[in-house]
């Protein structure tokens, strides 16, 4: 096994570089509990020791990898043996929050689930959020402009960061820590760097947008009958909720069954129905917005968009119907599973998820297609579970992405690319994006050493 | 003068290549209203002639300037005797509406109040707004990432383009015309195209995002004895009207006085408060969202936030308050004037303020230094004006960009860099983000064609 450069190893402080065998005690990551293969890692607490590391392996050729929380959905974080890990974990600080202007200042490793709280102790709000919150960090989501249950009323994380700090791959300090929430002063500098999954850079720092925190919430578990109400009580919801809608996920009743009953989530709902939507709506005036929410509900009802519907009266409650969302595990008895991550037009979307279906129905008897996700986004997930052993990720990924194209889809509505998606990139991008991104990889990282291989290939 | 390249004018259609002589009976902008000079004005009705006219000049180092509405404030679309101008002005097409996804597909060239009527009509809402609506064109909102007065609820132009399809400097078409809210399939190419000011590509095509059409409204106009005041004011109405909020203009008596009376507005209410606010909230409760405001500025009052206010009863009263805020004509009565668009964090505005009043007050006798905008968002409008005649420019900007350093602010919060204030983004932009702007620019257009000068210099 490689040993540990020690070139690499004076950058950081004692005790913050890691040989084999000690980060070959931590797991691979969330997905993948195997130990984690690499020829160092190394902690740093500074941008300045990241753009030490950097700058030295950018002259020597060494490839590294960047990882923050190891919650990504795409082995974009996974290291090689002959790679050098950056751990953001050393630098998890929440360097201060602003009130008046609505920012708060973190460092790449702060852990997405910290900032909401230290946020929230100050009376104010960082709407981003997934079911990922207690291990995922500010720079990993920022690396993969993470979307998550908020995105319909806060937008994904590229519109919740407002400047931030990256260290480029020759070892450039790129300082771009704006404020504001309006800065046209020259291009943005800091796109580059949001949803380009570590590959042009490794963000250390960043400036996060705040909202004041909500006075009311309202959420409510609904059954439908059809994608046609769905879509229906949507529309509703966006014109009569507006503003205050935050969220709203469509859960397919195959999903809903696989996560609920004997060993599952307690269902609050019948278990019969074709299609169930949790949603949330957050506002300001505690009374009208309960008064509004429960006269929208009564009047789906009527006009027969809802069939049946809880609206929890506790936190634990909401904690539940979110729980039955976000807690996908009781549906994994049978692997192996391969997860996706497509968005589309929605008017698209019950015609797509047919086909999908019907796809993978006849490739495997006994398969199973699970499928949910951020309906209004025009984000759904799926679980394809082909029921029985054997390596079928590329069958999987045919039956998903195949009729995908003909909406103009994407194959990765949040998680990224990553290594697994990357043979897939040409069905969402042209020939003509897919040149360009590589002559910005070129641009900005001329010699191939920041995540090698993941979104652009080699 | 020079004469029009015969290749070029081929390019395009009978009649949409447009000599000296043809053009030179425009203006150059909406500011500057001397014929404008080019050696030649072309009228391309499609990406694909766009690219013709861009691969020809490529090759041949010919220099291209793109106009869209002429509204630029910043000297970015003026052209020199030398460039080939294109217009996008045969690009106006809005070629769909979708009520489901909330997406309309338009090209460049449409004027953005013809996209905000489209878009009405079909019960839906596109909330880029600006004074300059009537002209300016959804290309060059991209391409300054246009801000305006809904900034602080729905985000910059950046915010609300989900897909575009622009030509890159050798030709090439990049169509990256994505639909959805959620696509993190690669690199988000488009972000380059937005706010980079024309110098990276010619922007032909966009998909925006729509809103449903707001069932409520309700504005005022108020007045504040303090920023202190007007600070609060805003943290009210962000925890109390939150998410309704879509607008909040604060003006400064000198402002107020300056465009009200004999020769200007009347005004609704008395010209000797010390701060005026206008703002706009947008709700889908008609009756609630009625109570909730009115309640709120009672409350404002109790609180002493607020000394007096004004409730437009009509939308003829409703326009009349707005064109407080949005005509600043009558303040133009003594030339020369200088405009600017600075962002810094709230909690600093006033102190900032001061120090501008105080430099322009010491600098000239007699001058005029007149403050308002987008308070909500960090932005400010000053006209300064020196009250003698000469060309101040560069003293003025002093007195305005000098004390702005030290807050971290920027020097182009909407307006954009242009050659106007070239000289001033290492103000707001540090060495290392210069050299990678300059370094996506020779990427890019690596023979410096596109609206050269303008935001990275040659």
């Amino acid at each position: 096994m490689a040993t540990l450069d020690s070139t690499l190893s004076n950058f950081v402080g004692e005790g913050r570089a890691l040989d084999a065998d000690a980060k070959g005690a931590r797991a691979t990551s969330f997905w993948n509990s195997s130990p984690m293969q690499a020829k160092a890692m190394l902690l740093p607490s500074s941008a300045d020791e990241v753009a030490q590391i950097l700058g030295h392996c950018n002259s020597t050729g060494q490839s590294v990898i960047t990882q923050g929380g190891l919650t990504n959905c795409v082995t974009a974080a996974e290291p090689g043996l002959d790679d050098v890990v950056i751990s953001t974990e050393k630098m998890a600080s929440i360097v201060e929050i602003d009130k008046v202007g609505g920012t708060a200042v973190v460092e790449a490793g702060a852990v997405l689930q910290n900032v909401q709280e230290a946020v929230a102790r100050e009376g104010m709000y960082f709407p981003l959020d997934m079911g990922a919150r207690g291990s995922c960090t500010i720079g990993g989501n920022i690396a993969t402009n993470a979307g998550g249950i908020n995105v319909l009323r806060y937008g994904m994380t590229r519109n919740l960061v407002l400047g931030l700090e990256a260290v480029m791959a020759d070892g450039t300090v790129m300082s771009s820590m704006n404020r504001m929430l309006k800065n046209n002063a020259g291009y943005d500098m800091k796109q580059l760097f949001i949803g380009s999954e570590g590959t042009l850079g490794v963000v250390t720092r960043a400036v996060l947008r705040l909202y004041p925190q909500p006075a009311s919430r309202q959420d409510a578990l609904v059954a439908m009958t059809s994608v046609d109400a769905v879509i229906g009580f949507l529309g509703k919801l966006q014109r009569e909720i507006a503003g205050n809608l935050s969220a709203f996920e469509i859960m397919w009743g195959r999903y809903y069954r696989a996560v609920t009953g004997e060993n599952g989530h307690r269902p609050p709902l019948s278990r019969d129905y074709p299609f169930y939507v949790v949603f949330t709506a957050e506002g300001s005036d505690p009374d009208a917005d309960a008064a509004c929410f429960e006269r929208v509900l009564e009047q789906a009802f009527e006009e027969k968009l809802i069939i049946d519907a809880v609206m929890p009266k506790s936190a634990a409650e909401t904690r539940a119907i979110w729980e039955i969302r976000e807690n996908f595990e009781p549906a994994l008895v049978n692997p192996p599973f391969y997860l996706y991550d497509i968005s589309l037009p929605i008017r698209d979307m019950q015609a797509y998820v047919a086909e999908v279906e019907a796809n993978v129905e006849k490739r495997w008897n006994g398969a199973m297609c699970i499928t949910l996700g951020h309906m209004a986004d025009g984000n759904l997930h799926f679980f394809v579970a082909p029921g029985e052993q054997g390596d079928f990720h590329e069958d999987s990924d045919r039956c998903v992405y195949d009729p995908l194209r003909q909406y103009g889809g994407s194959v990765s509505a949040e998680h990224g690319i990553g290594l697994e998606k990357l043979s897939w990139l040409p069905h969402s991008k042209s020939a003509a994006e897919i040149e360009l991104m590589r002559s910005l990889k070129r641009t900005l990282d001329p010699n191939g050493i920041l995540n090698p291989g993941r979104v652009v290939g080699d």
